[in-house]
C-alpha cells in the first residue's frame, strides 16, 4: 500500500496528514512552527517530525518517506527562493510547496473554479479561473489586511479617540471602548503602542455586535470594512457561478453584510487547508503512487 | 538687572533663553533630551545645564538661577503627575510646567484668543478663547494624527499596494511607489516593518508635489488629510475673528488646500515656542521680578 502526504507549515506549527492513494487520511499529527522565512532548516525538521508523527498514528513505518510525494502549503511560500530552496532539502519522494492560500483554496472549493475570502484577524483573497489561480490582499496590519478584525479594531480605537476630542461622534460603542480605558486617551495611546494586530482584532466582534444594535460608529466603521472586502473581491474576477467560501473567524459575521451579488456565490468550504493539501495530493501524484506498486 | 527663563524642552533636546524682565532675549542655549516621562531627573539635569549656559552665554552668573522664575514647555506635561514632580524638583524661584503645544500656542498667536495646528509628522491642535486652552488631537501614528504626514505617507503605501492588487487605481504617482520598491508589493510590507513615523512621513511631500500635477491617487489621500484637519479645528470651536497659525513642515503645503473659511483666519506665527516661553514668563513672573528690584 502507498501514501501521499498533506502538510500544512505556518509561523505556529505544522500539521501534517498521510492518506491513501484515493485521499483517504489514514494518519494526523502535529509539530512545531515551520516558518520558513526566519528559519528554513528548523521548518525542515518540523515538517519531516510531522510527517513521521502521521504514520506512526497510522501505524505505518516512517521509514516509507522517502518513497511518499507531499504536497506542503506553507506561509510564505510566495516570498524569495524560499520554495525552491525548502524543496531541494525535503526528504519526500517529491516535494511540492505551495502557499497556505492555496492549498486553503484546495480545500474549500476543490481542484475546479472558485474563491476564498481569508476574514480573520488579517484578510487574504484568492481565486481559481480555467486552472489559473490569483491571490490578492494578505499584506499585513500595518498597510494592508482591510476589513480585518485588527483594522477594524484599529479603526474603532481611532474613531473613540476622535469622538473623545469632539471631532468625530460619540456613540454606546465609543463610550464603552473610552470606559475600558479607564476615560483617559492617554492609555489609549499606550495600548496601540504595544498592541500586535490580534489585539486591536480582539475588539472586533465588539463592533459587529454594537452595530446589530444600531449603533453610528460601529455601523460607519463596519460599511467601511464591508466596502473593502468587496473591492477585493471585486477585485478576483470570479468565474460565472463558481463558488465563494468565506473563511477565519469574522466569515460568519460578514456574512449577511455582503451584497446580494456575493452573497449568492457563497459556499460552505468542503475542507480544510490541510484537507486541501491531501487532496491536491492524491490529484497530483495518484499516478505515479500507482505506478510504483 | 532682574531676568526671566523661557524653557522648550522635548524628546531629543532642550533649549532655553534667558530674557530681561520685559522679555527681550539675551542669551540662548541647548541641550540633550527633556523627557519627563522616562527620565525625570535626566531632564532636570539637562534642563538645569540648558539654564545655566544660557546665563553664561548672555556674561551673567549661573548663580543667580534660584532667583529666576521660569516657564518650561515639556512634551507629556499633560501626562499623569510628572507636571508636578518636576516642579517640586526644579531649582528655579519659581517654576511653572506647560505643555509643549501651549508654549508653541503662546508663541504663535500671543497670550489673547487664537489657535494653532501642527501639521508635520504628527498633527496636534490648540485653541484659546476667553483665556481658557483646549487641546485635541495628538494622539499619536497608529490610532490618531489624522492629515500628518506620517499618516499621508502610511495612506500612500496602502493606496499603491492596493494599485498592485488591481483593487484601486493606480496612478503615476503610486506606479513611483512601487518603482521605488523594485516593483515587488514584499519590499513595500519589509519597509512597514520597522518603519518609524518619519519614515512613513518622508513620503508626504511627494505626495502633495504629485496632487499639484493632478495626480488622482495623491489628490484622493489629500482630500481626505484636509478633510481630516478641517473636522479637528471645526471641534475647536474658534474665537470669532482670532488667528489661526499653521505649524510643522506640512504647514505651507496645506494652507492653499483649506476651505476658504479657514484660509481667512490664517496668520503668520508671531514667534516659536521658545519664544512663547519667554512671553509667557515675561508677562507673568515681570511684577515679582520688578518686585525683587
Amino acid at each position: 500500500m502507498k501514501f501521499v502526504l498533506g502538510i500544512d507549515g505556518g509561523g505556529t506549527s505544522c500539521r501534517a496528514a498521510l492518506a491513501t492513494a484515493d485521499g483517504a487520511v489514514v494518519g494526523r499529527a502535529k509539530s512545531g512552527a515551520a516558518n520558513i522565512r526566519t528559519d528554513l532548516t528548523g521548518a525542515r525538521s518540523n515538517i519531516v517530525d510531522a510527517a513521521r508523527q502521521a504514520f506512526i498514528a497510522a501505524g505505518q513505518d516512517p521509514d516509507l518517506i522517502p518513497q511518499t510525494p507531499a504536497i506542503l502549503g506553507l506561509a510564505g511560500a510566495n516570498v524569495g527562493t524560499y520554495r525552491q530552496q525548502l524543496e531541494a532539502i525535503l526528504p519526500f519522494s517529491t516535494s511540492r510547496v505551495e502557499t497556505d492560500a492555496e492549498i486553503a483554496l484546495e480545500g474549500a472549493v476543490g481542484s475546479g473554479d472558485g474563491a476564498m475570502a481569508i476574514l480573520g484577524t488579517g484578510t487574504a483573497y484568492m481565486a481559481r479561473k480555467d486552472g489559473k489561480s490569483r491571490a490578492i490582499g494578505g499584506w499585513g496590519f500595518e498597510v494592508g489586511d482591510q476589513g480585518s478584525g485588527a483594522r477594524i479594531g484599529r479603526d474603532l480605537l481611532e474613531q473613540t479617540l476622535l469622538a473623545h476630542d469632539g471631532v468625530r461622534l460619540a456613540s454606546p460603542l465609543t463610550d464603552s471602548m473610552m470606559a475600558v480605558f479607564r476615560n483617559n486617551p492617554e492609555d489609549v495611546v499606550e495600548f496601540t503602542t504595544n498592541a500586535k494586530p490580534g489585539d486591536f482584532g480582539g475588539f472586533a466582534p465588539k463592533v459587529f455586535e454594537h452595530a446589530q444594535k444600531g449603533d453610528i460608529v460601529a455601523n460607519w466603521i463596519l460599511d467601511k470594512a464591508v466596502a473593502d472586502v468587496e473591492a477585493s473581491l471585486g477585485a478576483l474576477d470570479l468565474a460565472a457561478g463558481a463558488p465563494l467560501c468565506l473563511l477565519g473567524g469574522l466569515a460568519p459575521l460578514y456574512a449577511p453584510r455582503l451584497s446580494e451579488r456575493y452573497r449568492a456565490l457563497l459556499k460552505e468550504p468542503l475542507d480544510d487547508a490541510l484537507g486541501g493539501a491531501v487532496q491536491m495530493a492524491a490529484r497530483l501524484f495518484a499516478g505515479r503512487v500507482e505506478a510504483a506498486r
